[in-house]
């Protein structure tokens, strides 16, 4: 039997993809849209305290193509919260536009595949406590996929040895290595959570880092071999103070 | 020809995922809303007088993410009550705010795999009774996803003699026993009735430990070769209590 | 090249799968529900005379779960009927209520693998023609479903010979045959009809049936090796005479 | 590097799958009624003056089952006239009541696998002219579906020399022979035109000879190893006279 | 470990698909059509500009089939563009008649396979710098479809050294070269931007020369044995002058 490798498991994550029902958003009277926009920014006010609290962190972005119009990034340090956040959004009046596009339910991982250091448990450095439970970059540029390591005949990533596998996830850290400054790049694992294995969620000052380095790792042998790749999102930052300009019609 | 192993089977089973249709919800006047949650509430009422008759079992979850808003999972002892409890849930008010989202037909199981102890047939058992016509755990998590064995090739699960599939089996149960007392499994089959030749339903009072299970088990030989998953939903309890809190807009 | 093998074939079949609108059946007056009871109750009758008259046959199924909540299944002589039946039944009243679920055309076939007995064409045969012509059961219960014969490498129906394929069909039936009495089965042929090339129609009085004879089948060679499955539809009977309560709302 | 065949390629293709909104079509009062199948029978004498002319053809069927209710096929010299045909039935009255249920692009071909015969190009010959640009026969049932051939491994239909491909084309176009007088077969070509290599629309006047050519023709090697079919839609003539009664609610 | 090749990357690209509501467009008064198409007109207007100034290009077709009525590809040298450019066109009020029907997100490649010659990088060219930021052609036809390079088994692109890539497209090259003045064709790829590799735009005075190209293109072996196609849509040209008369009802 192969053995498996512990991970390290932090805040909760959904990315949620709503689209603009742009039609009906022009039929709405000037106060029906004051609501609408007064609500969606109490919602980003209150997702902020949380930030600030340091309980959670979030992300909004617009995506580029008919996918979505919006993506919303979602940490917490639970399930219920992220149900309760989900639910209070669907509540609000600007939801009443809105018309759900995608969803993603993970939990950001690290794994151990390195062996402890000097006997100490990485798991209680600060520095991994950090990226565990991140604050997410307001960077310019989100990219958003997820991923399955591939179980076909011969290409069966879990038939292969612990070692083999870190390995070429050692070989691969270094492709991204290469990207320090230009792409952050943040795992969530979702094998028992949602459909595909990994959630990738890269963040980038200029949007061609994203095919930069998707197209590089794609020669590593942990993707050429073993990576199953889903549907690619790509947005620009949207910012709490354009929200006004960018729903105005 | 291979040889096929025996079932033990028990009561039929009913996912039934459903979304809210928030917006039209919130156009229901005060009096229908009351009428809607009501129907809601005197329908719970009833599956919970089945469920003390130890007639059947239900449970209901707040699936995280947009697949869908609610999760029940129906137990009965006849196909004709999972059908007439779906049509009466249909009719009702509630439901008029209600889409649906998802479904699966399914019966407990139990394999055996293993012989006979003692000239004693465990399906005779009161413990294994009571695994064929469970009462389900009102555990804070849920998780769902269907799943069959493969059958390509080298890869196939019912070319394996009997004997080779139930060390797979056993090797398999160890790696579940591990998580008693934080995960509790329920294996329905659906070969024949459903699309899927199986439904894994699992329970958690932390959400995190269905992804530690899962990946887990995926390096057992029976998933890492064998194993072909598809959709998983993973949700939140809804205790009765709450619905009309759930449901204030 | 590999020898096909001639086929019997009796009454075209088309599978029809409808969902009930019960928010907008809601809606109606008790004049238009009456009405359309009424235009159901008629077609009813109408197909009842065809069958009595031994030029069709038709089968009435309320599906369990949200793939659909009624099956009908109709043979006839010719395709026309078909056709014009699923239209007759397109522009009833109660078909005001009703969303289009799925559908599947095909006709009523049996396979001549094995030789002629004593020269006699097996066709001419009474009891053939009853086959090619079935009144369909009114059991209890039923399990539509589609199914490929697999055409990938080495495991390819399509290049077996003749004899291989009757040899692996005979063990099959042999399985089938331990059902007797319990599980009615109508193969239907589709190849160049619809999009799999057979439909199986399952007839039972215990549903669980279905997942023995299914299940216990698919260790058959001809099944593990060869058989490719598509949706899985199971249903309970309707009967005409419960068709008013069971609309009642 | 494997060598092409040049194809001969006539007039351009478009199948178009309709289905009607029969409950929307009852709203309709008896003038727009009246006005509907008035705009669709000066759609068809249209249609028919430019088959009359030999500037194209065209054939109306309906479809069988779910799929659709309507299937029109149209040859054109130019890709603009599909076009335009598309857009004024689009723009016609009777267009309000049918909504657009599937559609494939192709352009009628024939292979020019064999040498050309005495040094004359096949493709000035008038047989070819007319197979090439054909009137599309009015016989009773239609059968179409898209199909590919096979590059994977071994199974590699275009990793095949060129006199390896011409014979078992031959081999296959044998079978299709013994079908003379059952089944009329247009080829049509979609590489970089559809989603699917080629489109086969077959009539005959048995829907039963479809199942009949299709059942045999898949155990020609060319269809066996190297044959990946689509969705198949059947269909009974539309005559222009039956329309009004076809329409009748 | 395999090397990747670098590529030279020049405006982000955009093609948008979308259906025209041909019964929702009737209902429109005529001081709404007109303010519809004037809406229009403006963005073209817009869009001409931009081209005139070389900061971006643009092209407009009319879609054959039901996958779309309209495809707009769009070319900017931000993200951001891209993405205002889209919300401008979904506020507008032509849009309000329009549904969304596919778009794909991309950026114009060309590969650095060769060698720099005599040390000059070819990036700097200005033949270079034309064909990444290229002005659209405004030939009569347009065919799009994405792609990716296989990875399976032995027939894995991402596996290949890097000079049997290049001489394999090479060899592909030579074919394209072929169609010189017939089709033009714009690569853009789409690793980490949408769900395919690369998005394939082609140019063509006739739409034959699609088939033509692409047929011929897929007995290279870089096609045959490691190309996956997505769909494909082919259109005719849409000039600004003739918008009011195609949506004249």
């Amino acid at each position: 039997m192969v053995e498996a490798v512990e991970t390290m498991d932090g805040w909760y994550s959904l990315h949620d993809f709503r689209t603009i029902d742009w039609t009906y958003w022009k039929t709405a009277t000037p106060e029906e849209k004051k609501e609408a926009i007064a609500s969606f920014e109490a919602l980003i006010t209150k997702w902020d305290a949380v930030e600030e609290a340091k309980n959670g962190s979030h992300a909004m972005y617009k995506i580029v193509g008919q996918k979505a119009d919006l993506m919303f990034m979602f940490l917490r340090p639970t399930m219920e919260e992220l149900n309760e956040l989900e639910t209070e959004l669907n509540k609000s009046k600007f939801a009443e536009f809105l018309t759900p596009a995608h969803s993603y339910v993970s939990v950001v991982e690290l794994s151990k595949y390195r062996p402890a250091k000097d006997g100490i448990d990485p798991e209680t450095l600060p520095e991994t406590q950090a990226r565990l439970k991140p604050i997410l970059p307001k960077w310019e540029h989100v990219c958003f996929y997820p991923m399955d390591r591939r179980r076909v005949g011969d290409e069966n990533w879990y038939t292969l040895e612990k070692d083999v596998r870190g390995k070429l996830l050692y070989e691969h850290s270094k492709t991204g290595r290469k990207y320090a400054g230009k792409v952050k790049q943040i795992i969530t694992g979702s094998i028992g959570l949602d459909d595909w294995e990994w959630g990738v969620t890269l963040f980038a000052h200029e949007p061609l880092q994203f095919k930069k380095i998707v197209y590089e790792m794609r020669f590593d042998e942990v993707s050429s071999r073993y990576g199953e790749f889903g549907e690619f999102f790509v947005g620009n930052l949207l910012k709490k103070e354009e929200i006004a300009k960018f729903l105005e019609v």
